[in-house]
């Protein structure tokens, strides 16, 4: 692990985004039953184990330092033709970046919406996981959160 | 979490696939130093958080059941210009497939190829995670491993 | 922990119930808002919070034993007045029972609701946490999920 | 999870307390082994896995944040008829409260209790879980451990 | 991981052991106050740590096959001048041994030891951790578990 | 747990070691291979796995508090005959100290190796775990890091 311990703590954030392409019957079923499916709340589910598995991520990339997690937002909307975005923003007041932390809510958000739809068919493919902006660090990187794809009003897309 | 109580135990495998794209300067770094960072060693340091991850699929993914791997195997390759493939191939002998394992696999080890490289600059990104194929259950899926990208020998690309 | 080797497997489940006694006024507002508050869904992240703890019972309770866990259902609905009921069943094939999953499943649904309310104001107490019965060991034990208090269609109460 | 980078980090402590309800012949038969049964000791074994519990309350409940635990005191104690009284209580400096933690050891600790004593047979129900005190809040709650009931000398009750 | 896909499930069992030298000091005093500290028993508590971490050996030896564990008993035990001896006995029905497990229960519990011992003074040495049998596979090792160091009767030294 | 809340937190660090005794033959394949075997790569496995398991030594040890890592490094080196000496080096900034990690990192790095190396035969001993110095508390002890054995150039013996 990059020794960490003469720099100082600041406040600091990240957004990260990726996007699960779902096939067009497949996301038309989720419209028509609100993202319902037998196992339960598609989206719901899926902000739920995002958050959990940001608060794990030094446990799961091995040189990630472990920090106190302030603030984490898991949005998740429906952009455009059979794309559904899911953006992870995380806060911390810590010695180094977060941004494996929004990465990796993101990343299993989008796992977690592929296990609650797989039932229904192949096709999905996870794409495009990136960190969109940092800030809090050297070096600051994009337009953090400045107009966040998903708005959400009552979590569900 | 579905109840498979009432289906049998079988052999099951599955191959998930993802790919990480990375800048041209900073992959160039990376074959000259043969893999290795400040941090470690990129490419056995990514087998061994994906292997880790493997195990742990159904404490990240809420309706995954736990499931006895018998086999993982993680194989990364340089692949074209700019794009690090990563392959993720698990057994098991259950009641249910074993797909969220190999598509969680390849995803943790791709995140740390990525928080292994991040320190060099910004601009990768995290491509295209899907299930390659499935065998064992009532759906087979694909051609399975019938021809791996990463025929590792040795384990480092 | 008791060594369970010599026991044959066999099918297993278990039912647990609890309750969380609500404040009225809070129930109230529950009720108004279809439990969703700023955090999110409480009852469906309860349900997600209760299935993975049913998965990691023998990472918390120190001498029992780790279980293929192949069915869990957790219902939650409101009960009378102003009680919250949860309800864990779960399912195994092992040579030992599964009722401290089904209790410790609803003992976090439960937490989970707790979490999701106390900003709302202080008074809800978790209450009478017990087993309602177990199947497939050599001391069956209570009417096993004959007839569900919460019958769930959609899962929210 | 709630933004809480703007808060200040306050020394806070919180007190759970919950019961466990155990038949009178089990009771009788605890009170003659001095707690142990073929398992262990169920006083201290409940002690460490609440202890354990404690500091894992945000990978259990979803929405919690993690949190520097800096004291953790379980007590446990026959009180009354039949009846094992649990306490649990923790400290931090930290943004945000830590009632989650104390509500959380309490209910592994009982759980663990349960899990020891229920080869003894049938009939232990776990009741009334709540906060005693919390402090160092915004809204402080209680009379913080003024007179704990469990003024443990020894560990076992 | 090792692919044991094909291999048959037996059973099995293996014997890890390990000595941690106390100074004579430090372990009179442990014999005058029965193995209480302030923190705590230090016997049950390391029984009860390293039981845990045998259930989770394949979560931190990175290889490990994840295997159901159907039995462990660890016995500690005064074992000449300044030396406690510590026994992990484990067994499995599965397709490959429970070696690292045996030895995980047993350095766990050693430093648990360690742990609860350290606020008395420098000189703890964890020493000859190795494993002494294990049975069920291709390749027998040792008497297992024929006389055991530890009898423990009542589970304290 | 000790009730650390009352202390000021400092920077601390300690550096334990512990010696894997490897039979002479599968030593000599070793250096042969460059420490490569079918499973992969030994010593960067065991340095990943003994780095997780510094972040996760409060989850294993049940009465040590969770303390921010800002710094682990691990080195392995072969050292006189038959002889892995591992270190484990720690840094953190808390209320208390940050022993148990280094002990904890060098006793799962020694796992890992002798999990690496068991297919090549009996005869592995892990030896010798001990803090060498711990600083920053109120009892500092031992040279720190003064010289380490392990210079580590490109991480592998």
């Amino acid at each position: 692990m990059v020794d960490v311990g003469e720099k100082p703590a600041s406040r600091r954030r990240a957004l990260a985004r990726c996007e699960v392409s779902i096939p067009k019957a497949m996301l038309a079923a989720m419209l028509d039953s609100n993202w319902r499916v037998a196992k339960g709340a598609v989206i719901d589910t899926a902000i739920v184990a995002g958050t959990l598995a940001v608060k794990r991520t030094h446990e799961l990339i091995p040189f990630c330092h472990g920090l106190p997690v302030v603030a984490c937002r898991i949005g998740i909307d429906v952009c455009g033709d059979g794309l559904l975005v899911i953006e992870c923003e995380v806060g911390t007041h810590a010695r180094t970046g977060i941004e494996m932390e929004a990465l990796t809510g993101a990343s299993i958000a989008a796992l977690t919406v592929y296990d609650m739809l797989k039932a229904m068919g192949q096709g999905i493919v996870i794409r495009e996981i990136k960190l969109i902006s940092k800030v809090g660090g050297r070096r600051d990187f994009g337009p953090l959160a400045s107009a966040p794809v998903t708005e959400r009003a009552g979590a569900t897309p």
